[in-house]
């Protein structure tokens, strides 16, 4: 070995390492603080009664306010980025996503995966790698559980596919799995006015759509701290000198910003939606980039009952975010395909005090 | 009703919607911690000892070190923007702002506000609201307490007026009701090196004028975090799109913004000032966009003892911040109006260490 | 003295105002937090487990997790600047910076210099101040000690030079003198896996030089955030207004933004050097500026054991950091002079488990 060329930095898999049934232990595992919450809230602005308040959240049955779900994911997520993804083309969907406990500042995350399918294209140049992702909490519990699969490079064109399986993904989420994350909630101590919204689960309706009003400008600065505060490594987000000659001339935001925008968003229409208790899919339709103003609308899909949960109701929601473009009359495709302003599309199951 | 025209979003009220006496609690109730006083500390890079260490801060007779006391002003406004001045044109002054109790980290923030006057203007299109608006901390005790008047959109010009009285407003807040929110301060543990300043109360003289020197540049991304920090829903500093249209045809920073500059940028001339004790009025007298440099200046309007304090002394201090103009000639009018350069015109009480 | 020329400001120190042997106690004591952790991670995306899990951090024998070394660097540096660089043309170098004690959330830093060495420049407009500057934590013990010599303008270029001495400067720190903020590492509870790295001390062989391989782009919001976070008071990082008549025409960034960045991307390659122990020598060989976007390359320098330490070992690191060129082909001089690419030249010890 020369001295120059010590491999002690890792390339990431490529399609051809990964093996179905392999188990990843991911590295970097990262204790949650305040800091971490002040500086969520700061990027994105969500006004969520039982996040941002220590006292609405016990008084409603929290030991104290919980992380914003969607920065749980987005710790979790970015910890498996340098073995899943550093080579990935593109970040085809996520299924079966299931917050399970819910993470206080103070917590330490960890995360681990399991390749569950591997399918090479028919070019040979690329494959799909469907993962399932937990995050762990220091106690060893489990507080998300995640499929996504992802366009992985191959390395090499000539290696032979590293196996065929395509695995068989949850539609939707059933309503029995979820709450996990949600202590049981007192319903009367709930208050609507510092929750600022006087709608609660049954005063949603099937099929109404809400258009969230609201814009937000998204800055070069904004998505690179946050991306880096997840500690996610994906090059694409950070590094202007090599996306200049890339695909967009330009660094990509982050897709999981747009989510957390759209959820922020979101607090104007559904702002007694105070916890996100599952993912059944996402699509990331179009890039984002700095510059853009996102705006969002949602559907409600559906509504269920919790099974043995009388505090609290589940809404399945889709919501639709969109880049330079108000959502007043609810954008989503035309013909076949997107609106070329849509960048999310965003199927969840979000649950609110009865 | 429509589903797609389900009215969950608030669209804030209008001028008309406001009637005397009106008790408004505001939404969101928020848990400061060391999260937010880091992020307010990278935002304007204050050095006051007091807020800045915990050693400093028990010495001198805090139990730990206080949230900037501008800080805590402008969480306490931001709960008050969707209900008071979501249809705002203008935001036109404040009065009578006292800091009554410090807040530490780990306090639980709630506001209310009450309609105090009204005044429909003669176009019929807008009115003038006046509120006194008190910031909560969790046991209950009154942090802050202020009014402000703002010129507000009629959502119908042919609407009645909601009601007529234009209230009395403070001129100055009386010395007497200031130091509510200081403690005793050991004077003799107060470190002058460690401050940063040798000057102490006694020192300044009534009509002295101070030039702070140092400019401090504002980006899009600051003013953006650190608006979504207190949670101010106001879209005209977030949502590039919609003021591409509009009256500026960008982004306004928060007027806040300028006051908390101009505050951290004090600190170099008035470094024992260590506690903002009141408001006696403000205007925001030009906007302030992203890439322009604030500097200020200062004059000592008056100064006074506290009632039954030998701890402590009050300087009413008069703050002129400018945009893209250093502040050593002082510059504040041009003939009868503001010089154009002028952003802030702000006078208050602080408190020094005698 | 008018009312207008009171000179409550400080200029900051010239050439001329510098003594042989004087003591300087430097302003603004600091509470350091979870709060700044969480900007330090967000702005710069740092991996190493240790200061990223208190689990982790725990399990090898901290009581929790450190503050990263360079954040603490920062922080007592940012004290020494109204004092000694206010009216600095250049940050000349760094020698002999040793961590001594470890510093975690909730400890108050403060900082003091001494004047080492003086020596006016032949011109008779500037001269070199040679400081050591020390930080100490609130039980007084020194947490950092370290050597820095900066150009300083004269006010007045008829002074006399205030001295002349130039002190001999530690070339290297001795590997006997390392290791004071490191705790005995426990390491066969080390996890290679969760630390993102299978290379130990003994893996690394003298000679080797390793591209760090990633990218990250710099913000004007981004240093500002960082710099000010630090209360670093250097005009040229925040002052658009002033800058853009001065010597480059913008804000140039704050040195030390390149020694972080530097830092964090040196995990990818380096992900067991988990504690920076001492720094030999540091050059910023050009400036930085934002929307440039860095890269870094380091060279292991030498190996060394640290007395009666069986845990960890010691290696000496060079890395060098450029901006807007990656670094396969490890860039460094061109004939006699710095690839007009590398802006950091720095030159340090790191500590590695066995």
């Amino acid at each position: 070995m020369s001295a120059q060329s010590a491999p002690r930095t890792s390339p990431g898999n490529f399609f051809e390492d990964f093996r179905l049934g392999q188990q990843i232990r991911h590295a970097t595992p990262r204790t949650v603080t305040v800091g971490d919450v002040a500086l969520y809230n700061a990027l994105f602005g969500p006004r969520f009664a039982a996040q941002s308040s220590d006292v609405f959240a016990q008084k409603i049955g929290y030991p104290r306010s919980p992380l914003d779900d969607v920065l749980v994911f987005h710790i979790v997520f970015g910890k498996t980025v340098p073995d899943i993804s550093l080579n990935a083309v593109a970040n085809l969907g996520y299924a079966d996503c299931r917050f399970l406990k819910a993470v206080f500042p103070g917590s330490t995350l960890n995360a681990t995966s399991e390749v569950i399918g591997l399918r090479e294209n028919s070019n040979k140049k690329t494959g799909i790698v469907y993962v399932r992702s937990q995050g762990f909490d220091e106690t060893g519990d489990t507080v998300l559980d995640y499929v996504r699969w992802v366009m992985v490079r191959k390395r090499d064109e000539a290696a032979p596919a590293p196996g065929e399986k395509v695995p068989e993904l949850t539609k939707t989420v059933e309503a029995a799995k979820l709450g996990g994350a949600c202590p049981k909630i007192n319903v009367t101590a709930y208050d609507n006015v510092l929750a600022g919204s006087q709608y609660r689960f049954g005063d949603y309706k099937v099929g109404e759509k809400i258009d969230h009003v609201d814009g937000i400008t998204v800055e070069e600065a904004e998505h690179q701290i946050a991306t880096r505060l997840y500690q996610n490594t994906a090059r694409i987000h950070f590094n202007q000198f090599a996306e200049s000659k890339g695909r967009f001339g330009r660094r990509l935001v982050y897709g999981g910003h747009a989510i957390s925008l759209a959820r922020a968003l979101s607090f104007n229409g559904l702002g007694n939606a105070f916890h996100v208790a599952a993912i059944n899919g996402g699509r990331h339709v179009a890039p984002l980039f700095a510059g853009c103003t996102v705006f969002a609308w949602s559907e409600v899909l559906a509504s269920a009952e919790v099974p043995e949960r009388d505090d609290v109701g589940a809404l399945r929601v889709r919501t639709i975010a969109t880049k330079d473009r108000p959502c007043s009359d609810f954008p989503l495709k035309n013909a076949d395909d997107y609106d070329p302003a849509v960048i999310l599309d965003l199927d969840y199951w979000v649950l609110l005090p009865r």
